[in-house]
């Protein structure tokens, strides 16, 4: 169905790779090494794949050189095939047509600025001061409050919503239900009730991020909440106001980060991993699965908590041990010294 | 208020339960057995209320035989209660009137298809290929994007938004706030920046599914992401791409589930937990809330992972002798040495 | 940029703190200690920040008596200088501006109430039923379900989404993407599929509530889902079926509460933390963040679980050790009997 379709030798010149096999055969898409057509192109990563290299109906394969000769069908060779599929996959995506211009039904304010090549989806929210940039296209039911800037060539999936004070760099992708600009969580506890802290800065989103769906991202309470270029959110993650997040590092489906933490460059969050606020962490710090980060990381490094999984019966025993851990801790110290006094 | 109302009788010759008592009162709605009215109907499925079945004030209560004697109002009797009382509550549930049609301030793409008897609401948007069968209602606010199908009978609740190469199946019901189609988090790192592979699957959602608000289901990326039938999922529930969820499994809010990974049949997923990508698990597995499943699991039952909640000054002493566990379990192995070498 | 100014004795005869220095001088904002310029004002809550305040480029600063010796410029002396900060900040709080009146794009039944002071923005849907109260803001694509009430002066930010039965109290503040009364996830398992209960209560939301952005809470089975007044909830918090939240109550991003569960007055629950259904907490508890609490908590306190972070090589090797903690216990006994035994 799709019209994109390219030759293996065309394919190997655009992405300066050397390639085995027919050249002039015709590939109009990718798929897995299981499932892959005559005229797909397929990808092998991990060795640990390879007898399915081996039995592959894919068109032509990318790989590693050490692989080659395992492969039966064309192939492309790759420092990382990894990312050479990459890049070659994205010849075939196909992208919603997004033509320039506002649709009907979007509500523009008068005193917003959209540039001529930018698109406009329906039923969007544009506000007052808003500013959308060169090629920019925001999906249906985009809103973009007061003030807030989408850069060039940002895509707002659908369904995006920036509160006030946020900026966008170029090139950031925004999945639908995301929020981006709403009130940092700041309360002061007065006596028996609580007094909300207006929340007066924004956030700025450096150029090629990714915000996942329904990720959530506040503005700060007096300065703003950061994230630098290259920074890739999962879906659901929770950033709260004044959290900082260095360049190219990445966190996985319902993370979060608290109040003011600073995260560094190249850092991998896992899933449902935690930051508790106002940390540091150094730049290339991964943090496992689930793991709760109670203190800052001052070395680069792999950091975890939690306890494995177990049979329900079996976990019960441990975990009810676990209560009284401190005693036999002391327990144990008091059976040594008896034993030395032997 | 409500309009709908029935005798006892009719109700137990509609669902086939027997009953006791005076079948001719009418009843008009349902409700606890402590906060019931004479005209209302209530069940008994746990005996730990028993005290409150003596001392209700329904008009009718479902139970089992062997409560019978100790009900002072008339009665309906079911093999399971809970379910029995389940199908005859759905009588009463009034749910929005959903005109067939499409309203006047939705945007519908002319190469979609819609059924004349489906009902598209307000605000609606539904782009170019898709298809809402017979009778499926969206409420105000969805977004129903390029190629998605809607399944007949099928109910987004409201401010649903499909992204792309979504398909839902029949009576599948969808609330506010989901996301499903969206871009998986698929990432190649190169050298020093990311990479986004672009995601090029869709997603299959069986027949008779719910998903919960504000849940999200990515796309794969290069095959489907499958939920089979009657899978049920919560709120705020994170499937990422690729991932295979087996008929009648159910998930608790804020669980997640990573990529690729293979959830059996009949499984049960507790809130907030979360099972790693690309693991297996067999059917009728039940995980307990918050734990974390990192391998794969072969036998059906109830795993759990985690540590018990304490008062915060003991649980600190606890958890510092865990950074210790290792240490403590050779110094014990090494007094039994010596015990034994006595 | 604002237009809002205040000389220093007007700030401190509105808010009756006495001040120390040039009350005639003009402030226009407010900022950090390290941030904060002449014409701005800023706060010392916590002493550890002690080493700033003497470096402050601020025109007045907020302070506890104890500290004036320290301020390099004019101050302004409270009791709590946060809480005397949160109020004098919120004069500097620049809110959209909300004009009365219906936005031309937004649809309203007939057969709701919208009071003529109240404002209701572009997309905005206001369903049969429901009632808009004096001064209510709906801000952009905010969905009123049949028969929902918004208190006088409560502000949906934009795109809220109220499902059906949901009261909010006077002065609520909802931010996007939040659903509240969507169904409550309950199901009966008839042999070998699920049975949907109908959902058929609602949910009160009291005065002075908060609720953050993504956040789901659902309506209740047959009684309502409650939140006294004064709850304040965090971002991609979901609150099940028949949850009663006592007034006061906080609750940090991603916590979670199952069905049933009734938490008290003044208590603070930790970022992802969770709470089983079922259970009650007493008034004044406090859950540290990922804790999940299993049990019903009677005294006031703090609690917690969850194992410490540590370098993933040596939590590896304790998380292993877990596994075995009941057999460690046993072993040490049997250790304890001997050497008393000797």
């Amino acid at each position: 169905m799709s019209a994109t379709q390219f030759t293996i030798a065309e394919i190997a010149e655009r992405f300066e790779l050397p390639f085995h096999g027919d050249g002039t055969r015709v590939i109009d898409g990718v798929g897995t090494l299981a499932g892959a057509s005559p005229s797909q192109l397929s990808f092998l990563s991990n060795s640990k794949y390879g007898a399915q290299l081996a039995a592959t109906g894919a068109g032509v394969v990318v790989l590693r050189e050490e692989n080659l000769a395992d492969c039966p069908t064309a192939a492309l060779v790759a420092r990382d095939p990894y990312v050479a599929y990459a890049k070659i996959a994205a010849l075939f995506e196909q992208l919603p047509a997004s033509p320039a211009g506002i649709h009907a039904s979007a509500v523009v304010d008068p005193d917003a600025r959209v540039a001529p090549t930018a698109s406009v989806g329906p039923c969007c929210v544009v506000e007052s001061g808003a500013v959308i940039e060169d090629g920019a296209i925001l999906g249906p039911h985009c809103i973009v409050g007061a003030g807030c800037v989408v850069g060039a060539q940002s895509r707002l999936v659908a369904r995006v919503t920036l509160v006030t004070r946020v900026t966008l760099g170029k090139r950031v992708i925004v999945h639908p239900g995301a929020v981006i600009g709403s009130d940092g969580f700041g309360l002061a506890f007065d006596r028996d009730h609580w007094i909300k802290l207006p929340q007066l800065g924004g956030v700025r989103i450096g150029d090629d991020c990714e915000i996942g769906a329904n990720t959530t991202i506040d503005r700060g309470a007096l300065e703003d909440t950061v994230l630098e270029e290259d920074v890739r959110l999962d879906n659901q993650i929770q950033i709260a106001h004044n959290v900082h997040i260095g360049a190219h590092s990445a966190m996985a489906g319902c993370a979060a980060v608290a109040g003011s933490a600073k995260i560094g460059r190249y850092c991998m969050i896992g899933g449902n991993a935690g930051v508790l606020g106002h940390l540091e962490l150094a730049d290339r710090v991964t943090i496992t699965a689930k793991s709760l980060v109670t203190h800052s990381i001052r070395e680069p490094g792999e950091y975890s908590s939690g306890v494995p999984l177990q049979e329900n019966r079996l976990w019960r025993r441990n975990a009810a041990r676990f209560k009284h851990l401190d005693e036999y801790a002391r327990r144990l110290s008091a059976l040594e010294k008896d034993s030395n006094n032997d």
